[in-house]
């Protein structure tokens, strides 16, 4: 006898197959329709979201929390933008990535397919729904979806869009299978489901994403947190060096790719470090720095070893003080969470060196760590970013929700000739 | 304070960055050096292989596990040769992927690196000391070596010539990091080092392969066996299916890209299947059928459900009628090991419809089965083949032990211009 979770799984894994089947052209115009059932649905969206919105004043949710839960028109809007843009994509599905003819005839290639049935599970923002939905779809994929409970409503009624959509071309609902009963027993199980679930994708904050690192059976591409370095170096254009030190660290100390420490080379720092600090604390970050920084910089809090581990997640910035790259390079290898590093200089040498001795999963010469970001790379959409070193890392976009294989075309080659002539 | 194991670790992933910094060539220097040392160690490593072959002996060992064990001359010439071709392999590290320059002047790529610390988890046979140390190596990572107590002395003497060449080069010996002391609890802790271990790598039976998945926190790329079908087309030409049933059956049953099972269109079974069993047969096939199958081939047994799920590695094979490619389809779907699957046809519309429908790692249209291998496909060496549809499916070689990742490179770009002026 299936569990809940298991069946729910085994329909979206057979609905797997019948998108990977279809046509390339015939999955975007299925987004399409999918961009027009969230449009015409807004009336039940909003009335929806309007009762998740009204559990959680009564829970006393509050602040960040409730944004991220609230939808308006011009956020339905959003998703509906966001759907069409991923329509709109190159479909990566049949992509050759290798192709060659063998000496005995034989054509070998390899081909991207889909990866099959990827579990998202994610928190608050209902309009992942449907970005993931549409994500893994355009992909060839079949999505399960366990947002969280508080967002319950909204889901619903977004996913009821979708299924409307996938209705009528015929295709099963399950393609894109909501998980209705938020129990967290269910999502347990769903992560031990290695014969159903190809990937899971955790969304949130760090406690969700261990819960799930900890508890899957199943692969799991994630990202914990993002503590962004950025290098100035002897060498740094000292105007770029504070322009891309700003731009990390308040355009939006929020996120995974804003930064989180300086390093700041002790050759540069007198020149740089007090004018740069100043402009920092004028656009209203909190500095603390190493004891050479304070002596530069009084104004600055002592620095613990801790700062150095920490995602702020607010206007705070550490800064410390280094003798050289190579001390700004062990530095980061020992507190890096492979996400982003940035180096500042002119010197050419400096830069190569950096970029192959750190191994995050984007490096940036001379350029913000904020362009670490599928849209930003160029990638259309992006579904998370992976600092997993395993088939993705960094942002991932609808390649990343594809795998090569291998295709080979012959006519009648056999490894053995002689044993086949039995 | 660490234990035996995270210690090992800890120095073989500060190793990784040794190895990750070396120029290609200079990779490739080390591992030429590598075959040199164990060419010259000849001696001690038969006489460590002596000692392991006496305990297994007086274990009761026997058959293909005392075989797999053996050293001889002509076994480490193998390995002297395969080091020696892996050192001669194109350099994955550093290839550019993509790229692209953005409007505002930066330019981004994707580009290969190293993953990391990989550790290999694997029994009997002392070669894969060597090649697995090679292939990671010659890939920019370190390696932490678990291989069989029975295989111990022989481990412990092919390392210590691996290690003699990375003393030679300046570079920490525990690149190639061999566990010693085989107590299982240190695998089982080795499995849980998500802060060090990039990937495992489970090589040997279904047994350890299950027992490394179900306990690894670490990211894990594995196959448990290869159920591998052959699909005998209504066009087929029937000279052509019998000579793959024959290589794909009868050229090595023991191995996982064998086939396990034929699924043959009723349209041509009248017509082909009782002359091919009988080729089958005489090359000492049995025949286990269905009903169909054994009427007519009547000298076939009665083939079980459980028959469709069993890699025999043996010269067994399973025969089943279908009515149409649809029905062949939904048979692999459902029994599928995600390995390798066969179409014999000269329908070209068959051809692809099975293509697209069938998503196993390697799909061979008119190829024998037996092709679905490192070599045979052109990677030049192989770690293992994966049916996890992540990062790596199907052989992996160098290119799969690496990973793409950004690097951008700028003149001071922001994302926010505005803001960056504070």
């Amino acid at each position: 006898m299936s569990s809940y979770i298991r069946s729910l799984a085994e329909r979206a894994r057979a609905a797997s197959h019948a998108i990977a089947a279809l046509d390339p052209s015939r999955r975007a115009a299925l987004l399409s329709k999918m961009a027009d059932a969230v449009d015409a649905g807004r009336t039940d969206i909003l009335a929806a979201n309007a009762l998740d919105m009204q559990r959680a004043n009564e829970a006393g949710t509050t602040g960040a929390m409730l944004d991220r839960l609230k939808l308006d028109d011009g956020r339905i809007g959003g998703i509906v933008q966001a759907i069409r843009e991923i329509a709109a994509l190159p479909d990566p599905v049949g992509q050759v990535t290798r192709s060659e003819t063998h000496p005995n005839g034989m054509t070998v290639e390899k081909v991207r397919i889909p990866l099959g049935l990827i579990a998202m599970i994610y928190e608050a923002r209902p309009n992942v729904t449907a970005d993931a939905a549409a994500l893994c779809l355009r992909a060839g994929n079949a999505v399960l979806l366990r947002g969280g409970s508080e967002a319950r409503e909204s889901n619903i009624a977004i996913a009821r869009c979708l299924h409307s959509a996938l209705r009528e071309f015929d295709l099963p609902i399950e393609a894109v299978a909501l998980v209705e009963d938020t129990a967290r027993e269910h999502v347990l199980e769903l992560l031990q489901l290695t014969d159903l679930v190809d990937l899971a994708i955790p969304r949130g904050g760090e406690r969700l994403i261990r819960f799930v690192a900890e508890n899957a059976r199943v692969p799991v591409i994630k990202h914990y947190k993002g503590v962004c370095h950025l290098y100035v170096d002897a060498a740094a254009d000292p105007v770029a060096a504070t322009r891309l030190a700003v731009d990390g660290k308040l355009s939006r100390p929020g996120v995974c790719n804003a930064l989180e420490t300086l390093l700041v080379h002790a050759d540069i720092a007198g020149k740089w470090l007090p004018a740069a600090m100043g402009t920092l604390v004028r656009g209203g970050a909190e500095i603390r720095g190493c004891e050479r920084t304070r002596e530069l910089f009084p104004d600055a809090k002592p620095a613990t070893n801790e700062d150095y581990d920490t995602e702020y997640l607010a206007p705070i910035i550490s800064v410390r003080v280094v003798d050289s790259i190579d001390d700004a390079i062990a530095h980061i290898q020992r507190h890096t969470s492979d996400h982003t590093e940035v180096i500042s200089t002119t010197d050419q040498a400096a830069a190569d060196r950096f970029v192959r001795a750190i191994r995050s999963s984007a490096v940036m010469v001379n350029a913000s760590s904020r362009f670490n970001d599928g849209g930003q790379l160029g990638l259309g959409a992006e579904i998370g970013i992976s600092t997993t070193r395993l088939h993705a890392y960094g942002p991932m976009g609808l390649e990343s929700l594809t795998i090569e294989r291998w295709v080979v075309r012959g006519d009648g080659q056999v490894r053995h000739p002689e044993s086949a002539q039995a």
